[in-house]
C-alpha cells in the first residue's frame, strides 16, 4: 500500500509537469500517460512516451515537408492501402515505449521479439519485490487433451485448492529463502549482522517464474503490430495475450485509422492456403465439397470449416 | 526557387502548429525542428520528430515510475558510467528522426545501418528531382597513394575543370534524356501526346548515383551513437562524414549530456591492442621501444605513434 | 571472354576440392554449389555455401540430440504445420550464402532487407566493371496508366529504338568519362602519366544505377522466404523478381520438403480481409452478393472477385 | 544415467554419418562436432553445424569467385586489418549452430543478444527434466560490497553449508511439486488416474530459474565475438562466462586466424577515454601525473591505472 502510494505520487508529478511542443501529439493517448493500466494480479503496463501519430505514417509514406494531409478520408485510405499491401515502411515510424510489470514466465516469451529495445530491473542489482503471480480461480486450467500446447477445462473443488496452496505455499517459502540467503529483507534491512549474505546474482536463483519483473520496452508500430498478431491471437498463452489486449486498446487511443486497418486487414479476416483457395472456389461454384474430396488433412480441412464459418461441416 | 519558397511555407506551417504535451520535451531541439539544416550543395537533414532527454536515459536504467533524479550532477555521473562500461540499452531508449536530402552514393553508404527505419522517395512511383551533386572544387581530389580507399590533394588546373565539366555535362545530359525517355518533364508536363512513356521503375536507371535522393529515417540513440562513431570518423567518406557532422551538432542539442560521455569515452581517445598496450606499459616504465623492438609491423607502429601523439617517432 | 574463362577456371578449381564432413549434406545443392546461375544480361546468382537441411528444420523444432525423423512423412507433416502456424524460430535455423551479381537499382531495392548480411564490392576501393543492364526487347514497358509504380504495354517501333539508344550511349559515355576521371582504364592500365586521376570514391559517381555490382549474401532461411514472399511477387519490379524466381528454384533444390511447405501456406493461396471473409461466408450460404452490397470499395472488390478467380464478376 | 546413454547413442549415430561435401571444412571442428562439452554442473554446448573457415572471410572481403587466397600470411594480414578496422561485414559471412543447455536465469542474459536464432525447449508443450544448477562450493560468493552487481569473498562455514541445502531442498520440492500439479511425472507416468492435471504452461511457473533449460542458438561470427567480448569479459557473471570461454574455446579451433584477431584487437588491449589518452601522453612526455593532476574521479583513475598495469598507483 505505502509502497503503491510513493509510485502513485511519483506518477502524480510526472503527470503534472507539461511543455508545449512542435511535435505531433495525441490528447487521447496524452490522458492516460504515465497512468498505471493492471494486468493479472500484480502487473501493469504503462505508456512512458510515444512517437508519431495516424498522420506521421502519411507524412512518411509521402517524404512530405509538413504534416499528412488535412483529410482524414486520404488518410485513412492511404493507411488501409499501406495496410493491405504490406508496405510496412511507414509504420516503423511511430514509436512507443511502455514500463511493464510482469511475471518472469511472460518475460521469457515475450523477449522473443527481438526488434524491440529492453532495459530491465536487474536481479544481480537490486532485490526483487515479493510479488508472484497466482492465477484467478477460472484461470486455474486443466491441460488440454487435444493441444499439447494448450488448457483444457478448468481445475475443480480439490484438485484447484491444492494447486493454488502450492503455489502459494511455495511462492512464500522461496522468497523468505530468498531473504535468508541474502540476509537482507525486502525493505532492505539486514537480518544478522554476523553473516556476510548470498550474492544477489546467486540468492535470486531460487525464485520461481511467477514472481515479477519489469522492464521499459520500446518498439516501432510496425512490430508492436506483428507482436499483437501473435500475441493478442487466441493460440497465444492467456497470460501474455492479456497484456496484448491491453497494449490493443492503447493502439486504438494513439493511432485509430492504423487500429481500424490492422483490425480489418491483420487481425480479422483469414489466410487461405492454396489448397484451402481452391476448395473456396470449387464451393463457391456450386459443388458439394467434404473433407475426403478436400485434398486436406481432417485437422487442416475442420481448421478451414472452422475459419469461413461453417463448423457443422466440420 | 519556388519549390524552395513553397516548402519553406510548409515548414513554416508546421512549425508554428504545438500543442501540450506530457511527455519529455527538450527546447534547445524544439527550436529547430522541422528546419533545414543544409548539407552538401543540395542536400540536407532535418528533425522531425524525437523522443526522450537525457533523464530518460537514467529512468529506463533505473527502470523508475517518475523521471529522472533532479540533480544533473547525478544524472551526468550515471550517464558516464553506462557508456564507459558499454550498457548499451537505457541509450537505445531514446529515438529521433530525420528527413534527409542526399545523394544517392551516399545513401548506399548510409542504408549498410541497418538497425534503422526508412522510407525512401520512391523513383518506381514518382519523377526524380532535377539536383545533382557537384563537388565544392576543394573537394575534387586526386586518388590517393598511400590508400586504396582514400584521397590524395585536391586537382589542379585543367584536370580540375575537366572533371568538373564531366560531372555537370554527364548529369544534364542523364537528365534530358530521363525526361524524354518518360515522356514527361520534371514539372509534370507530357513532352509529346503521341508517345506512351517509358515507365518509371525502368527510365530511372539512366540516373547516375550522383543525383539527390530524399528518406525519413529514425533510429534510437545507441544506434544513432554508432553510425556516428563510423561516419563522423576521419576514415568516411566526406560526402558521409558531413552528414554526421551536422548530426552530431543536432546530438549535442538534444541531449548534452550523452552527447558529452559520448565524445569522452567513444569518439576520442583510442583503442589499444593488446600488443600496443605491452609496448605502452614498456615505453611508461622507461624503455626506449622503436618499432623493430615493438613486434609491430610498420603499418601498426605508425598508426600506434599516431595515436599518442608521437608521430615524430613514426 | 578472358575474363569470363578466369572466373570459370577459378569456380571449376573451387568445386574440384572436397572433404568429408559430418554436417547435413544436401546432394542436389552440393551439384549446383559455386555455379554461376545467369540471371538478366549479365547477372547471376551463385550458392557458394549453405547450412542445414529439411531434417534441420525438425531437428531444431525438437531441440533433439539426433537428426530428425526417419521417416519423410512424418517430417513433412511438422514442417508443414510450422509453416501454417507461423512457428517460424525452426526455419532460421537453416542458412544459405549467394554470391550475387545485380544492377545497382535492383542492390537498392534488395538492400532494404535488412535481416541479412553482406558485402558488397567496393568502388571506394577498386574500379568498377564496365557492364551495364540493358532491357532486352519485350521489357521496354511503357509506364501503367493504372498504376503508378508498374509497367503498362511494350513500347513500340521508334520509341523503343530511342530509348534503347539512350540507355546504351549514356551507359557507354558514362564509363568512358569515368575512365578519364580516374586516368586509369578498366584493365588498370595508366592513360595519361602527367595527370593524377580523380579519386576512386568520387569518380564513381558519374556512373548511373543500371551498372553492374556483386555482394556476397547470406540469410537465414525464415528470412529467405520472407524476400521471396514479396520478391517473387507479382507486384515485384520484374528486374527482382528474376532474381528471386532463381532463388526459388535453388530453395526447391535445398529444402524440398520446405519449399513445398511455402508454396502451400505463404506463396499460394490468399489472404482475406475481416469484410473479404464475410462476403466469402455470404456466397457460400448462397447470397448473390456484389460490388455495391459488399461494403467494399471498388479496388478491393475487384482484388478480392480476382483472387476468388471470380474476374467475371469485378 | 539411461538418458545420458540414450543421448549418447543418438550423438554417436550422428557423428557416425559422414558425406562428401564441396564446402569449406574444417577438421579440427569436425572432430567434435556434436560432441558434448560440459559446463557447469549439468549443462553442456556443442556445435551442432557451422558455415564458413578463416578463408571464407577473405573470399568475402574481396566478393570473389574462388576461395581465399593460398598464402596464410596474406590471409592473416587481411583479417588482422579488418578487424583493426572494424570492417565487421565480412566476419558476418560465417555461422555456427550451437545446442546448449543451460540454468534459466543464464538463459534470460544471454537472450539479450538478439542477432542471433534461437530455438527453445518448450515448457508449454513438454514436461522440463529435473536437473537444477546447484553451485560449486567455491562459487557460494557473498555479495560484494564494493560492487552491487558483484561478488565477494566465499561464504564460510554454516552460511555456506545453509544455502546450499535450501537451493537444494527449494529446487526439490518445487520439482515434486510440480509434477504433482501436473499429475505426471518426469518419466510421463500419470499419478492418479482420478485427477485431471494442470496444464504445463501454468505448472511450470513454479520452477525456480536454476532449472536447466536447452535451446538451439545459431549466430554469424562477428555477432559470436560481440557476446564473447561481453559474456566472457571479467564482468560478466561467473555463471555465463564459462560458456563463453567453453565457446571461445570452439572459436579457437574452427577459425584461428579470427580468433587470433580477436584477443588480439578485440578481447586483450584496453580503450583509452579522451582524458585517459591526454594522461598517457603526459606521462610518456615525462611528466608524474596523479589522481588529483589527471581530472579523473578516483574510479576511473583506478580503471585506468589498473588497465596500464600500475596499480601501486591506484
Amino acid at each position: 500500500m505505502t509502497e503503491d502510494k510513493s509510485r502513485q505520487t511519483e506518477i502524480d508529478e510526472v503527470r503534472a509537469l507539461t511543455a508545449t511542443t512542435r511535435r505531433a501529439t495525441v490528447a487521447a493517448l496524452e490522458d492516460i500517460l504515465y497512468q498505471i493500466i493492471p494486468v493479472l494480479d500484480h502487473g501493469f503496463i504503462r505508456v512512458v512516451d510515444y512517437m508519431g501519430d495516424d498522420d506521421a505514417v502519411v507524412q512518411a509514406a509521402r517524404v512530405s515537408y509538413g504534416r499528412g494531409t488535412k483529410q482524414v478520408s486520404q488518410d485513412a485510405g492511404l493507411i488501409n492501402y499501406l495496410m493491405r499491401h504490406r508496405h510496412t515502411t511507414p509504420f516503423e515510424m511511430c514509436e512507443i515505449k511502455f514500463h511493464v510489470k510482469l511475471p518472469v514466465f511472460v518475460a521469457r516469451q515475450w523477449i522473443r521479439h527481438r526488434t524491440a529495445n529492453v532495459n530491465e530491473y536487474s536481479a544481480r542489482y537490486s532485490v526483487m519485490d515479493r510479488e508472484f503471480y497466482i492465477p484467478a480461480t477460472e484461470q486455474l486450467a486443466a491441460q488440454s487433451s487435444a493441444n499439447r500446447q494448450g488448457r483444457g477445462d478448468v481445475l475443480k473443488g480439490d484438485e484447484a485448492a491444492r494447486v493454488l496452496q502450492l503455489l502459494k505455499e511455495d511462492s512464500t517459502r522461496a522468497y523468505d529463502h530468498y531473504e535468508e540467503m541474502l540476509n537482507e529483507r525486502e525493505d532492505g534491512t539486514v537480518i544478522d549482522e554476523g553473516r556476510q549474505g548470498f550474492a544477489r546474482e546467486l540468492a535470486r536463483m531460487n525464485l520461481p517464474v511467477n514472481i515479477y519483473t519489469q522492464w521499459y520496452w520500446k518498439t516501432d508500430l510496425h512490430n508492436l503490430m506483428h507482436f499483437l498478431s501473435l500475441r493478442a491471437d487466441s493460440h497465444a498463452q492467456y497470460e501474455i495475450r492479456v497484456y496484448a489486449d491491453a497494449m490493443m486498446d492503447v493502439l486504438r487511443k494513439w493511432m485509430p485509422l492504423a487500429a481500424d486497418a490492422f483490425e480489418q486487414y491483420r487481425m480479422g479476416g483469414a489466410h487461405l492456403s492454396a489448397k484451402g483457395l481452391e476448395i473456396v472456389k470449387r464451393m463457391l461454384a456450386g459443388e458439394a465439397v467434404d473433407q475426403s474430396s478436400s485434398g486436406l488433412s481432417a485437422r487442416e480441412w475442420r481448421e478451414l470449416m472452422a475459419s469461413l464459418g461453417r463448423s457443422e461441416e466440420s
